[in-house]
């Protein structure tokens, strides 16, 4: 622990400078939601890739149905069925002079026809009024052919979607950096793209320590409480886009918290601990992590490949949350962000340091949760620590401009935290916030 | 197909009246994040479960520090430590006058103690000046015995969190409604749930229908387009929060599509097609769905527990997505929503009918997306079809407060898709908009 106090600023810079994006590995479409790409996307193959019909109705000539209406209709032959999927009429014939052909959504312009009359245009070749709807095909194979009435006119390409008219080949279908919601998959897809290169999403590994920790469901013996922790930060690396795995709880012995971590590294891209940080006798991660400790780095190994030696803990200027850890450790050089162990100062550090690690790592451009200033809503002034920012957790209400604190300055109101969705900044030289102050606010959700 | 022309509003009614929120299970805690709780979760174990320390220290007598200073400290014995874990000092051992038990964050007070005496205010038994941390017990064994110099007085109940004064036994820790994210997961491990009672994901089923359909990769005949709204449905299905199934598109084949369908309803719901319920001679899934259509019911069964019957297919005063089909199939009266099968129609019909439905399912108060009012950022008026809500993409710019279109009004522009994050919403009566004109916006992002 070095004597230095940093500010929060600077030990996130020291984090973000050091976290590099993940590399990037080609991945099938299901399976990169969320993802960053990473390459430029040209479109391959146009969309539509050919000419094609707007509307269920019937493919024609346009000289063939000038002039035409309900009184004076134009009579073509239906020559044949044009289904999406079809290649045009079958055996390549092309609708001639006087002819029609049936012709569905999606599907070819058959050569020879210029636009397209939708069925409400015709008497769907019943012989009768106007036309709502085609009979099945299954039902009627025999609407496929004989004679249909159309009672408008159309100017060509009427109803014809032009190959091309979407994206064509070519054409940059989607830019590198681009997130993949599901209208960039559904693009890729429609291009005929099963795959993309992307950066995976970092998994993360989640390590209480502690040997008061007890797992939820089990009796509490004395001097025991229930692992929080693991919990609540694996579900805020799943919030915020990681695989993210739990570990449970390590007890306070060095050597198993360091073979913990050692077994843990192969499926770590990120390895966040919590506890053991402070001045205590029994802080192990500081001491079996510490690249100042008492323990030479050599006991593991050269210092570089081991997990020993590279984390430095440090003390910062704010509350909750002052003893950090943070360095690299393993083969791979695998970050590590060490929390302190209260719950509410674990997932304050999260959100500040661990977030906007697991979003770099993803190669996201924005890492930071959106801030807002909101009006303090109390009825006395807060009182705030000189020299340190404060994180209250609060509820903010969009419409009134406020934000409220909810439950006290103290670390271990967890309860008061389910309520919160919010963190109300308090700089470093405010030392009391009068009712009204506007206040930075970092919404959580 | 009735002739009635359905509102948009009409239709999202008849959807969410006939959709109920899924039956609660028991889900282990990192199962649940996501999840709606159905049960109001009362406090079974005070938090904290007894009087703690909330530095690392010594926990002393008042009156043995009264008056202490550095100069002057106060020499206490000390008689042991109390770990984070422990239950008091070894064999119940008390704090007698004139001795001070070393004491780690967490750990309960010991008998006899009344405060703690944070390390920095002693000399951490050193003998020398104010200590800034302890020496690590693994290295130092002996700090547990000896003497220490207090340098501060403290007041009775100094640095020790009071057992309860977070929750206590039998408040309400989460009303039922609370959606669990990692704020609640944490508080419910804390007081030691590892399970709670929550509404489960919806498992969506989306199923694409087209003869003329490709699956991403292939190679493209005449007449075949890419199957891209199973890939873009799926993933906006797991955007809303479901567990979803992507079933490789289906030809045009009421018959095969009937036995797909039948496939899948174990593992559904709630059913998603795309394609087919327009007004063509291959449109199978209204063929082969439709409670209205030319086969009768007992030709699959008693027409209430086969795939058949119970959907309805509707024109809708609607532009993107005019004809939709929506009812409830097979023997749990499963939820269909039979939507258009162009990319950008279907998209749009699962934003404004499958989501909120998604989300009752989920037991959801706020079922829907954000809406916001915008400027439209145009340089023409836009003209909109009377009678006809429409939907067109657009972006969002929130500090300027305006909504511009991107791509045109058609149908298959699924490349413009992927560049909106808003719909832009056009009534039924308007049908110009001037530049300007403040538009409805829903935010998809």
């Amino acid at each position: 622990m070095s004597g230095t106090i940093w500010s929060v600023d600077e030990h996130l810079d020291d984090i973000l400078a050091a976290v590099r994006p993940l590399e990037p590995i080609e991945l099938q479409l299901p399976e990169a939601q969320g993802c960053v790409l990473v390459e430029d996307v040209m479109v391959a193959v146009s969309l539509p890739p050919f000419d094609n019909s707007s509307m269920d109705g019937y493919a024609v000539r346009v000289s063939d149905v000038e002039g035409a209406s309900e009184e004076f209709p134009a009579v073509l032959t239906v020559v044949g069925d044009v289904a999406a999927g079809a290649d045009g009429l079958a055996d390549g014939r092309s609708v001639a002079p006087g002819e029609a052909a049936r012709i569905m959504t999606g599907a070819p312009l058959p050569a020879g026809a210029e636009a397209v009359v939708p069925v409400e245009w015709t008497d769907g070749g019943t012989g009768g009024g106007p036309a709502t709807a085609m009979r099945a095909h299954s039902d009627a194979p025999e609407g496929a052919s004989g004679e249909v009435r159309v009672h408008r006119p159309v100017k060509a390409r009427a109803h014809v979607r032009a190959k091309g008219s979407d994206v064509r080949t070519g054409d940059l279908a989607l830019r590198a950096g681009t997130v993949l919601g599901p209208a960039q998959i559904g693009l890729l897809a429609a291009i005929g793209r099963p795959s993309v290169k992307v950066r995976p999403r970092p998994r993360v590994v989640v390590l209480s320590t502690g040997s008061e920790l007890a797992q939820p469901g089990e009796e509490l013996s004395g001097g025991q409480i229930y692992d929080s922790n693991s919990f609540a930060l694996t579900a805020a690396a799943r919030d915020a886009g990681a695989i993210a795995y739990r570990v449970p709880a390590v007890a306070d012995d060095a050597e198993s918290l360091r073979a913990t971590i050692e077994d843990q590294l192969i499926r770590a891209d990120i390895l966040v601990t919590t506890g053991g940080v402070s001045v205590g006798a029994y802080d192990v991660v500081k001491e079996a992590l510490s690249s100042v400790g008492e323990r030479p780095a050599q006991e593991t190994g050269d210092g570089d490949d081991g997990p020993a030696g590279g984390v430095d803990f440090r003390r910062l200027a704010m509350q909750p949350g002052k003893p950090q850890g943070f360095g690299t450790i393993g083969p791979d050089h695998t970050p590590l962000l060490a929390l302190p162990g209260n719950p509410v100062s674990s997932y304050v550090s999260f959100e500040l340091f661990v977030r906007p690690a697991i979003r770099t790592l993803m190669g996201l451009e924005d890492v930071h949760r959106p801030r807002v200033r909101a009006a303090l809503d109390v009825q006395e002034p807060l009182s705030s620590p000189s020299g340190k920012r404060q994180f209250l957790r609060g509820r903010y209400d969009a419409e009134a401009g406020t934000v409220t604190p909810v439950g006290g300055p103290g670390s271990h109101l967890v309860a008061a935290l389910a309520q919160a969705d919010a963190l109300i900044v308090l700089p470093e030289d405010m030392t009391s916030a009068a009712p009204g102050t506007p206040a930075e606010v970092i919404l959580l959700r």
